[in-house]
């Protein structure tokens, strides 16, 4: 049993939509959030941190074409300073991503927590399955995370992209045409996670890796897993879009993957897909 | 510096009203959680503490008037059956107070930390401060809980009482004529908080102590300080209510203060009130 099918077999049992949003009235919510202890990053600060939790949230939320609008962050820190750097951050962040900051909640606790809690006008409803004939698209900047969280010491530009990425993460990629979008999701843990997610009731054919150049010349220098780096990265939030076979894709997107008719299997190399992303909880 | 003063500071940083819940385009939205390490009780369960952090935040958005609606709650916990009976208590607080729960978050952690986000229509926008001539009405409950933190460990019908309030906390309390009613807070940091946060610019004298004869003669039996059980409780989820004074004062509340011109001193028994609630983060 790991998070994802625990909360899979819990909003079965309340009833609800498995999105990744909520929708209410003309308004979607989001909540997300993360422990220090499971999630903070050694090169991140306090403030990075901060950040990242209204990133994530706003990723989220931004993929699903939601037009985000406020933001309220609830912190629990050890320590009145802690809480004071990530509040920072998370006022940075919001600056940046347009989010109005209106309001939250402070609490000491055993572990810094934040939880993010972001408000937006709901035009479209999006869903994370797509249909057999679409095509995947994202923008093929895989890999940078992964080889930030193993290399984030070595003085190299290519890692310290990925670190960058890291530390100060921001989802505000352009959007394909909305009548294009037939589903959506964003990669926080990993596009492994993403693709046998959407692979529910299709197959997902995987037929090249959204990779750049220069990830690639890395891999290949040490010897790296090129297919472990870019499906078992985790928090790049970069968005996968489902798009119509007929939309024309528009850079900086690029189509990667084919879905067809199938029974929830995610292709790769001829093979099924090995990774399968980041959960918590997992016990095997 | 506690947590309300550096959480003063920030509101004003930010530019925001100081009030418990955020507006937002007819709606209210209100984010409040706790962490166990410093908040949950040896007698509560991992249901109770999910049902308390959902009562907290309903007993907020309630005494502002505001019909609560809907429930998100984002559990961090060290393992996955602590966060299913979190999860479980605060469905069970869900049906008992009419919320949908309609999404939430899940993550792990080295404490255990809820924070439930609250969204209800608001009719009234009803503030903190009450006016010179203002009456304070609330429910005579207080003291059972401050009971209940120093006596669980015994086997006493009033303290049991508290007990109850502490580990199934239901703020379903009926709302005074919304026409008569100036300002608002519930008791969660304790009714000398409420007191003082209240009394901003103006002064607040208190008449007589909203205490149940029972915890009257508990205090007197065993040579406990009434004030020190009233003010400097906590959690008792109770209404504080400033009223205009030709108002009527209908059961179940009690006049207990009256508000006067002042420059922001809360008095008992002619002295300044001694006790200031609970916060965190004190360092003196």
């Amino acid at each position: 049993m790991d998070e994802k099918k625990f909360l899979k077999g819990l909003i079965s049992a309340l009833g609800l939509e498995d999105n990744d949003v909520v929708y209410i009235d003309g308004w979607a919510l989001k909540i997300d959030g993360s422990a220090a202890s499971t999630s903070k990053l050694p090169f991140q600060t306090w403030r990075d941190f901060g950040w990242r939790n209204v990133a994530a949230a706003y990723s989220d939320i931004r993929v699903k074409y939601v037009e985000p609008l406020y933001m309220l962050v609830s912190v629990t820190a050890p320590r009145l300073e802690e809480a004071a750097e990530i509040i920072e951050g998370a006022r940075e962040a919001a600056t940046r991503l347009s989010l109005r900051y209106v309001g939250g909640d402070l609490n000491q606790g055993g572990d810094v927590v934040v939880d993010v809690a972001i408000i937006g006008r709901a035009t479209y409803r999006i869903g994370r399955t797509p249909k057999p004939g679409d095509i995947l698209v994202t923008i093929p900047k895989f890999g940078y995370t992964s080889l930030a969280y193993r290399y984030w010491r070595d003085d190299d530009p290519v890692v310290a992209k990925g670190v960058e990425m890291l530390k100060r993460p921001e989802p505000l990629w352009p959007l394909p045409p909305p009548e294009c979008v037939t589903a959506s999701m964003d990669s926080s843990d990993g596009l492994a996670d993403v693709l046998w997610t959407m692979a529910n009731g299709v197959d997902i054919i995987v037929e090249s890796l959204p990779v750049p150049e220069e990830v690639l010349s890395f891999a290949k220098e040490r010897g790296l897993d090129i297919g472990e780096l870019v499906f078992n990265g985790g928090e790049e939030f970069l968005p996968v879009f489902a798009i119509r076979r007929d939309c024309d894709v528009k850079e900086p997107y690029v189509t990667f993957a084919k879905v067809a008719e199938g029974r929830g299997v995610v292709w790769w190399d001829g093979r099924e897909l090995k990774w399968r992303g980041w959960a918590y909880f997992r016990t095997s």
